[in-house]
């Protein structure tokens, strides 16, 4: 197909350029950029949730500034599904790129709709509904996408044309020849993908690791079912805001047990609004109540769906918040309840496509180049290798990180020069504001506490008039501190006449250093600990 | 037998005792106490590495407020194995009981000696070295001992008199029916045990959610020996420094497949002389080279087995670690080294009895009374589970948390009044002198960081004579804070203002209530964030 092979008059236009532009630790999983000469088509604009040394963060968006750098070029953001690792950073990226239509499905739209409604940018943002499997227009880029299965409905995978051939974006998948809602991997818009040949495949590494096939969404139900089966009292049950079919699967199975159900928590009745009024959710009559009718009911006749605190996850338990998780169990444990929550017993498949899955689709497209994203390093490297033991050729087999630069053209698929990429963080109201410089400073006052030395000096004698005053958090208990307090103090006055000795005043900033290391030595020796040492020279 | 059924004249000295005191979110993991009338046995006094929200904490010890207020009645420390959370609060907890002897086998007492040594207490102390499988006594406690198997050589279960009952302490165990040093926990002397009949087991939780049998450490040989027949360049390898056996295995197939061992890390060439010293740890001759020689042979020549930072854990990762370890085997990917990490095929076995052997344990002591420990809440409550499945009556089990106190007498069991227990800080030099507050500083200003206000004021008229100055750390970037800087100057002085219009001067605690007020709910609107607000107040 011309469409997929270069012509010798579009090849002036440069190399195709493939950018993974988001994620801390995965690659491209929050966001990448598909540059055809002067276009872009920017795939899922998403967040994540911060790691545990990210002190006060509430969550970290991709670094968008090689978009902003080529603003003009931005044809559309294309949204593989409604996950917020996904579509949780459209609230923060629309601030520069409002007037850029957003693609996506019906649901997909629907729920970003509700996000952007929140941030008061709904009725400024412009939507194109894309129909899975049909082909559709973003500026002059021809792009199409298939069904896939995942936790949430309307998922897809998408295609985009370009001078060189046919590239794939996987989304977020796996083969689920069982689903929930009768909607499968849309096996034979693949096989018509495969059959124009792909000079690209981009595919969820999630689950590289994990071997065999990642089991069926209705698996879940068989469990829930037994569980129910069993339960003497109330059964309460946690999954992610999103996780549609399993809110759907839930419903049914307490209903057939003579249960009626409770959604609790702001997120998931967002989401299970949504869904609804888009007829991605139906309920049997009558077996919805409201929470505030839980404590009509006997605790038999109940069954709760709620959500943590953590927002929307895509892995349970959210690296770094396994802890949390065990200690949460442990206090339900002690609470009374049964708690079902390890891996063999716990209700619970993934939404990741697993080893045999992953060659399955590379056996599928048989792409000439791959690259895997959605992963950490490890993971890629063991996709990539799934490709090679499958034919991609090694040298067409890219593993990048974010801000890497994939380069196609008739020439062939090469490394680029890395571009600006990476994580920005956001704390309160406040978007990219937190630096690596507020971070450590975070870090270290957080560790080891602040020792705070205040002293007041006469301008035109250089005396000490007040002071030194020591105000002291996080260091040691204000009422123990009182030796270490004292004897600092003696330490910095003779620090202080030390620095005086000349015959000219002392400047500030002498009198800062002077008192900064009269006392930062000392602290550590004595308690083998580092405070941020803050010394406050106040001038009468 | 006598001594092991209650007689009349003893039963006026109470109710025997047991008092798990130790661990963070592990039941008597690193100490507990048997209280036996006017004596007192202390079965280990280990330590744990800090939760990821204990900011600046190098690790944790346990609370021994209750053995201080008991001290003249603590007649001996009972130590079951070496590892770090069984021996690593020694140095700490003989600060105040250091004429208290210390009882371990050889290894246990030889890894423990160079620990204090470090700490100038090995002179100090007192030890009694015993035999696994010979009584000894702990003051007039009758004791006894049986060898088991676990992921460091020379441990023991523990058996101790009572006037109701022998009580037996499992310690950390699995049964290994092919341990590499050929000793196998010895069944003999557990069925000699049971033949007494036992009045409580205590037994090891660590592994209680993984059915099934934990696999003989001989296993990892068999991966070993894979890998080295496949590896074409250096061979690096980690385990926990005390993994004695583990090492031996490494030594031994590397040099099978031509390689030279290096032994890389202070605590692992500490445990492995001590170990070797001792007659634990023999290697085939020449097999092991100095660090300093790995340049100097060929890449296919060398294994390096080394630790990691993190000091002696339990179990890998250990949790919270998680990230860092993913962390790590990434960085190693990017350096293009091939990595053996995950659970299916990298050499690894755990030292802990899954469910099929905690069961066999059971069914070989048939106790009248079980109390699982080492571990989670919820990990208790499976064992717990476990023992009345195997017949353990569903009163006489119990579940604790530190704390808690099981009384045990000629009527029974049941559970007193909790006592002091639970864990103190070690930060630097400090023991127990972060506090919970100081802690919950540490959080607060890492998490939102500091936001100081120093103000000069004329003691005679309350006039500002300098001031306000503000400085900030972690808040927001400084260079980027100047407006909000200018603003808070503004509503501080007008807050101060507003302070002083009484009749009288007002007193400096109402200043700082005026300046905290004045700018803490401006920076909360302006940004979102809640830093801590430090006001001084300097008089001149």
């Amino acid at each position: 197909m011309s469409v997929s092979r270069p012509r010798s008059g579009q090849i002036d236009q440069g190399p195709l350029r493939i950018i993974p532009l988001g994620g801390v630790g995965e690659i491209g999983k929050n966001m990448l950029a598909i540059e055809i000469g002067d276009d872009i088509v920017v795939v899922d604009a998403g967040l994540m949730f911060p790691d545990e040394e990210m002190l006060g963060i509430d969550f970290v968006i991709p670094d968008i500034g090689y978009l902003r750098s080529r603003k003009a070029k931005v044809r559309g953001f294309l949204i593989t599904h409604a996950h917020e690792d996904h579509i949780g950073a459209l609230p923060y990226v629309l601030r520069d790129f409002i007037d850029v239509p957003i693609y996506g499905t019906k649901l997909t739209l629907g729920l970003i709709r509700t996000k952007l409604r929140e941030h008061k940018l709904a009725d400024r943002a412009t939507f194109h509904e894309i129909a899975p499997g049909g082909p559709f227009t973003i500026g002059p880029v021809r792009c199409d996408s298939y069904y896939v299965c995942h936790s949430i409905p309307d998922a897809i995978g998408v295609t985009v044309e370009t001078p060189y051939g046919t590239i794939v974006h996987s989304g977020d998948w796996k083969f689920d020849h069982t689903p929930v809602d009768g909607r499968q991997t849309d096996f034979a818009r693949l096989a018509a993908i495969a059959a124009k040949g792909v000079l690209l495949l981009m595919s969820d590494s999630t689950r590289a690791e994990v071997p065999g096939y990642t089991q069926s969404e209705r698996h879940v139900a068989e469990m829930f079912d037994g569980i129910m089966s069993r339960a003497p009292g109330r059964v309460i049950t946690t999954t992610f805001a999103s996780n549609i079919s399993r809110i759907r699967q839930i419903v049914d199975i307490a209903a057939a047990w003579g249960r009626k159900t409770a959604i609790v928590g702001r997120s998931m009745e967002n989401y299970t609004k949504t869904a609804r009024e888009l007829g991605y959710l139906e309920y049997p009559e009558g077996s919805i109540v409201h929470p505030n009718e839980i404590g009509k009911l006997a605790d038999h006749e109940i069954c709760i769906i709620t959500t943590g605190s953590q927002g929307e996850p895509t892995r349970t338990p959210i690296p770094g918040n396994e802890e949390l998780v065990s200690r949460t169990v442990d206090n339900l444990f002690k609470l009374g309840a049964e708690v079902i929550y390890d891996p063999q017993s716990r209700p619970h498949v993934s939404g990741h496509a697993s080893q045999e899955e992953l060659k399955l689709l590379l056996n599928i497209l048989r792409p000439q180049h791959f690259l895997p994203i959605h992963g950490e390093y490890r993971m890629l490297v063991r996709h990539a290798r799934m490709a090679m033991d499958v034919g991609v050729p090694a040298e067409q087999t890219f593993v990048l990180t974010n801000g890497d630069v994939l380069e196609i053209d008739a020439k062939g698929a090469r490394v680029g020069e890395k571009v600006q990429a990476g994580v920005v963080y956001v704390d309160g109201l406040g978007v990219g504001d937190v630096s690596q410089g507020v971070m450590r400073d975070r870090l270290s006052i957080g560790s080891d506490g602040i020792f705070l030395v205040v002293v007041t000096i006469e301008q035109k004698t250089g005396a000490v008039v007040a002071g030194p005053d020591i105000v002291t958090k996080g260091f040691v208990p204000e009422h123990d501190a009182g030796d270490i307090v004292e004897e600092a103090k003696h330490r910095v006055l003779a620090g202080l006449a030390e620095a005086q000795t000349g015959e000219h005043l002392a400047e500030t900033a002498a009198l800062k250093d002077a008192i900064h290391s009269s006392v930062a030595s000392f602290l550590y020796e004595r308690t083998k600990r580092r405070p941020m040492v803050l010394p406050v020279i106040m001038q009468v």
